[in-house]
């Protein structure tokens, strides 16, 4: 009997890579995935909106252009070409990755695994009509979304006209109006790109904010700049009830009817942690979530968790770094995980990028910070190509250290910018030393070496 | 008689930015100009022509919107439009400097500087009417663009139909043929706009690749991607005659003519160190640059020199960072300059961004180096949007000690990314740090990390 070095369940982005990196390093690793290679991530989450946000931009830019000099006539953004692209683009990454993992002589197994149990040879794990034994397991099989016990949105999701992040990004025809309950990431991007496609779109959130834990001028600049495009918000607002052609919502103890063609439920997504048969083995979870240390191990010996799985930050690069972790720990490398510097995007238009602490988070941790905030407009390059544009970068420098310990942005190319702010924070840079960097000019990337001399 | 702490001279990039921050420490600073405040960046070089290459950039991506689902008619680039715009966010990037220049009590002179002479209370030196002493002086005045000395040349710059970085971003219409005499970065950022405007654009370049010192893989890819666009070069090819309807040039031993209704010079600048009144105090020049050490001192006690004068580096931002160690050095500062980390960029559509060693400077230098490349399409997001791209990264590292040592890319966003390579190289990041850095999942910026993980 074959005994794998290695099982890894699910086969998104921490899925992938470990078994990438294990194929690599020349563990014997089987991965098993029961729906799509890539995961939501790739088939149902970051990558297919972002195909669909890339043509609303290149849309808005053409329809939009006149200030710059650009205009056209008859603009269209063909929602089923795009959906189709989409398609493509995606199945050319997951045969890239298919690619990959055979170069690395990880074995692909198709099918819902269901872990058996342990013998003297090893975990024990069934997919479809075979089982397999390996001596590790690594579960990375990510999250679902959360979908609540409202009335009307059981029946709605079957008959269609209730969405998650997956249906939506099939949806063959643009609904005439979009309800989006959740402002989230998810949410506010799918607003975006359905707000450029003709839909009348209205955002539904419980809190008083949008965007979640973004900073909360942040927060606001971006939805002032959705409201301009046409998109609704209606805050600090319950969601009660789920019908055909409507949500009715609460708001300051009053009830509202919303008209929605099609209602899109995205208020965050938990760990997909039932039906692995966990307990078998004796893993612990809390609250759904598979419980790690830092070296991404659980309770259970040679059995490792990454991902969304575990709960703890639920983005598809924290995932790939946590599955980097595992195979490292496996191979007896010391690796730990840290989540001090870890980005968050919003690909909307204007993006949002920020990393480390924000000024709540400092303030609630006690650390003794200081902060800086800049127009972009103090950089050419933003001012070059933003006619009227709002956005700010925040700089949060820890006082006693003078080290870099968040930077928050809205305003274009964030979204590349940030890494270079992650790499700061992570390396502990201190002030003078940033200072002394040259940032090519004119970029927006230059904004953050501005905010940096305000200290 | 007022005494400045400080006499600048040159209002661009080096000679504003030192203003600012000699003033903001205390420093009684004068600041000099002839022209216009901001200099050749942001008056006649990088700002203008971002303004309008992203006027461009919608434009065209508006016209081959098709791919992404985006169809338009009758699309227009309103070149006087753009022009008109390139001005307004000039001016007000001006407004910004003059009104930081304030903030910071510089005072702001406006005439052509004459250094007079050396006496007891400081360094004399004239503007228009007046003569103002200091203590020091920072010469800061730039570079003016290279004419060769090719007959018909002058005769066309004054009848206008030979144009320098400076005429053609004025131009009120959009020449029908364009003939463009040099392939670095004026001359194909101007290419890349004006073949989006229209014109018929022929590149002549007496080099056989373009893009200078580009890595030269690199180069030949964005010669594609412009030839696809309809551009068209003529590589190893020497122009010995400019006429008021053609362009003369010679290649292999033949000639050949081409048509062009507008002729472009850009083949190069050099230092703006005539006239200044430099060997009046006795200052050093070589081959027309000042010559001047690592903490920017030219070889006359208190005299300093930054920017394009020195003839190093000719980027805004080496001059940013050069007026930076002038001001720190004048402040007893220890602060000496480093070019091993200067970005440079060409923002042409694709983007190229380049820093540090590549292959060939490298092996020049011998550095015992690994080099690792990868197509920018392993980047989800790159391949999201960027439709049949050729896009790729490069990666050198120093075998022995495993930093990082170059980072070379063409593909979009490349322009944003490049600091964070910039800061790698600097702070001398191991390929094993950077392994435990998380990178946004999905960006283009990923590329570096994936690159990284070659090694």
């Amino acid at each position: 009997m074959m005994v794998f070095d290695l099982i890894i369940i699910g086969g998104g982005p921490a899925g992938y890579l470990a078994a990438e990196r294990a194929g690599h390093e020349g563990l014997n690793t089987l991965l098993i995935e029961k729906r799509f290679l890539g995961g939501v991530c790739l088939n149902e989450g970051c990558i297919p909106s972002k195909a669909l946000l890339y043509s609303a931009k290149i849309y808005d830019g053409a329809v939009n252009g006149e200030k710059y000099g650009v205009t056209v006539e008859n603009a269209l953004l063909n929602h089923e070409v795009v959906v189709r692209r989409k398609n493509k683009v995606v199945k050319k990454l997951v045969a890239g990755i298919k690619s990959k993992l055979k170069m690395n002589n990880v074995t692909l197994v198709e099918g819902a695994a269901e872990i058996l149990g342990k013998s003297d040879e090893g975990f024990e794990v069934r997919a479809g009509e075979n089982s397999y034994t390996g001596l590790r397991l690594l579960i990375a099989s990510g999250s679902v979304p959360v979908i609540p016990a409202i009335p009307g949105v059981k029946e709605g999701i079957e008959k269609g006209y209730v969405l998650t992040n997956r249906e939506i990004l099939d949806l063959k025809e643009v609904p005439s109006s979009l309800v989006i309950v959740g402002g989230g990431v998810i949410g506010l991007e799918m607003a975006s790109y359905f707000n450029s496609a003709g839909s009348k779109v209205t955002v539904v959130e419980m809190l008083d904010h949008i965007a979640g834990f973004t900073d909360r001028e942040i927060s606001e600049i971006l939805m002032k700049n959705y409201q301009k495009k046409g998109i609704e918000f209606k805050l600090g607002a319950k969601v009660t009830e789920v019908r055909e052609d409507a949500v009715i919502y609460e708001s300051e103890g009053r009830a509202y009817s919303l008209p929605a063609d099609k209602v899109l439920m995205s208020i965050g997504r938990r760990a997909a942690s039932q039906g692995l048969g966990l307990e078998k083995i004796g893993v612990i979870t809390e609250r759904g979530s598979i419980k790690t240390d830092e070296r991404c191990r659980t309770n259970v010996p040679e059995v490792y968790a990454a991902g969304d799985v575990n709960g703890v930050s639920m983005l598809a690069h924290t995932a790939y770094r946590e599955a980097e972790v595992c195979i490292n720990n496996i191979l007896g490398r010391k690796d730990i995980m840290r989540y001090s510097a870890i980005p968050s995007v919003i690909y909307t238009n204007p993006e949002v990028a920020c990393t480390g602490e924000n000024e709540e988070s400092a303030k609630q941790k006690g650390i003794d910070f200081e902060a800086s905030k800049l127009s972009m407009m103090y950089s050419g390059r933003y001012a070059a190509e933003n006619e009227g544009g709002d956005g700010i970068c925040k700089v949060l420098i820890d006082k006693k250290h003078r080290t870099v310990i968040g930077v928050h942005m809205i305003g274009n190319y964030s979204s590349e910018i940030i890494y270079g702010a992650c790499l700061m924070i992570e390396s502990q840079m201190r002030v003078n030393d940033i200072k002394e960097l040259v940032f090519p000019h004119p970029t927006v990337s230059e904004i953050i070496r501005e905010a940096i001399f305000e200290f």
